[in-house]
């Protein structure tokens, strides 16, 4: 049984973390014997350079048949004054809707060997581990109809669509209840169900799951309220679900508290467990090209696609065990310097996990 | 001239921060001369118990003939339940919306002499002090159509619509570069203008104006790089302009930057300079009637009402040094106890507060 991985380099800091991740990989590869292929293409905007086409066909064609992506990052300077239609986004975008991957899944750790990045005081994150949940292809990213159009009065309007089903809030609210069943048994779902008529369906959903997960505990939350209580006491979470805009946002301020982004991998799965892993962090496109990048978040990205989409638990864990490791080292890029410890390039800090595997 | 203020004091702990709210501007009234009148309505949970009603016509017309509207805060577990067209939150949204309160101005200001009140690092948020500027009448808020339908499937699909037109941009993008003409000269504007059609025209208006504003520095973020800006470096900010929902999220999320959300003041404001003020946090139904509340924001509300609705300065000063001292005589309602200072209940506040004038 040969599996493919397909490698999506995308923009900016992309090609160089994807580059050390995907080195790391063949060890693993190697060494626990998996089988692994690997392919690669383009998307975002180096596909948009190449192509004219910020996802073309062939890399489409190429995603449905891996068995899991690895993507880097999409976007940049470059290209923010294009039309929606063909801005390195929408690769992003059409590879997670095409593929049906609406369970992203995102954790924010705070690694013990990094605490004083955080801006938040040590008691407050010490040990912080929170999974956000995200729907990632409803809501308002993809609600029909969009666009801009022209009033009567002659002035021009702008609009989306905030739309989620009943069946779109229950897939994730599985996906949810499942990972707080598998950690603390906790979870939140974040809603503005005092405003938006969308989000009471989706209140009224998590709240029908509730039944099927008797061991999880369910609360809810605003989330303006949400986004203060991350700031206020993040370790009152276990497990948070959300759609897709609010999860957008209230993923990366969770993962801003850890003080570390560049460490941080996601995943995004479909029904069938495909899955595409790309780091939390955006393509930095002010640091792109300098070798200065953290290629961690990357690699862990690639130990969650072993673990989610692979079921190769093992070779997970060797991965997160040599970051660790390299970390316990004192081996830092510069995102991630703080006192103490090595200052090292993206390639150093790939060669170091490669070392301690 | 007499000029009218209407007093709502709404639900959970509404009634008891807007009493003491109520004496310290009774006492600037006689000190200052200023022949202000004040009258009474319901709104929210209290006007629904007694009406059935969330914003009785009659609160609705006395809210039109104020100068100026002090509110204490709507809501609460007991109105949770109730259908979205009878909760306490749409006698707040109608007066939003009827009264034309399009600018929202929320400060997020750290006071030192409860620095160490913030979840965060000093040296992350000394000095803080960041102006939020939230559209308040349009966006996803407001947007038609919106509800629950059955779709042809038989499933249901909840849907709201997040639109805005070029005038409700450029009259609340005025209000912003105005507040940053006043402030540090500059200005991040904050959308989604990679995924949502409807803040492109959002960036393309802010942009246009920067011509109309040449002082002030103009920039853009998208909202899930601002939630994590605000925690990573806050003093980054001196203006920000962003859309309801989103302005909803962000403003919560500065306001716990500070640790003391209950310090925290906000103006609703329409064309005329008529004006609704309000404390940033909501109804805290957990601690109502207890006593145990902090009247600061209440009254730091008041104090913001006379500077922007009634033109006096001077007794809005006055206030806001009555509250700087009786924070440096050290008295400290629960929210804000850490430490150092004496515990007092809400009354002792709003009287400390008194005395200090
Ligand atoms: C690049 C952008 C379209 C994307 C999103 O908003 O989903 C990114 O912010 C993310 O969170 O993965
Ligand atoms: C109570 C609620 C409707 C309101 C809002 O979402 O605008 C509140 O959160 C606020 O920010 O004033």
């Amino acid at each position: 049984m040969s599996r493919t991985v397909l490698m999506l380099p995308g923009d900016g800091i992309g090609p160089e973390i994807v580059a050390e991740a995907e080195k790391v990989l063949k060890k693993v590869n190697e060494q626990f014997g998996l089988k692994l292929s690997f392919d690669y293409a383009l998307v975002g905007g180096a596909a948009l350079d190449a192509t004219d086409n910020p996802l073309p066909d062939e890399t489409l064609e190429k995603a449905r048949n891996a068995d899991a992506i690895l993507l880097g990052a999409v976007g940049g300077p470059k290209w923010d004054s294009l039309p929606m239609a063909s801005r390195p986004e929408k690769g992003l975008l059409g590879l997670r809707s095409n593929l049906k991957l609406f369970a992203n899944l995102r954790p924010a750790i705070l690694y013990p060997q990094l605490a004083s990045a955080s801006s938040l005081k040590p008691e407050v994150v010490s040990g912080l581990d929170i999974m956000i949940v995200r729907e990632l292809t409803g809501g308002i990213y993809f609600g029909q109809p969009r666009g801009l159009r022209e009033l009567e009065s002659g002035e021009r309007q702008g609009y989306n669509t905030y739309a989620y089903t009943e069946s779109e809030i229950r897939r994730i609210g599985r996906v949810a209840f499942e990972a707080a069943q598998q950690r603390g048994k906790k979870l939140c779902s974040v809603d503005k169900a005092n405003v938006l008529e969308v989000t009471v369906l989706w209140r009224e959903i998590m709240n029908d799951l509730r039944r099927e997960y008797p061991d999880v505990e369910l609360s809810h939350m605003y989330v303006d309220n949400a986004a203060m209580q991350l700031v206020r006491a993040p370790k009152q979470f276990d497990v948070i679900v959300t759609g897709n805009m609010f999860g957008d946002i209230l993923s990366d301020e969770a993962a801003m508290l850890t003080g570390s982004i560049g460490m941080l991998p996601s995943a995004s799965l479909n029904a069938e467990k495909q899955g595409m892993y790309e780091p939390c962090h955006g393509s930095a496109p002010d640091i792109a090209g300098q070798g200065v990048a953290n290629p961690l978040a990357t690699i862990l990205s690639a130990a969650m696609m072993l673990r989610y989409s692979l079921g190769e638990d093992k070779a997970a864990e060797a991965i997160e065990a040599a970051v660790s490791k390299v970390l316990d080292q004192g081996l830092r890029t510069a995102d991630i310097m703080s006192g103490e410890g090595r200052k090292v390039s993206t390639r150093e800090m790939g060669e170091a996990v490669l070392a301690a595997l």
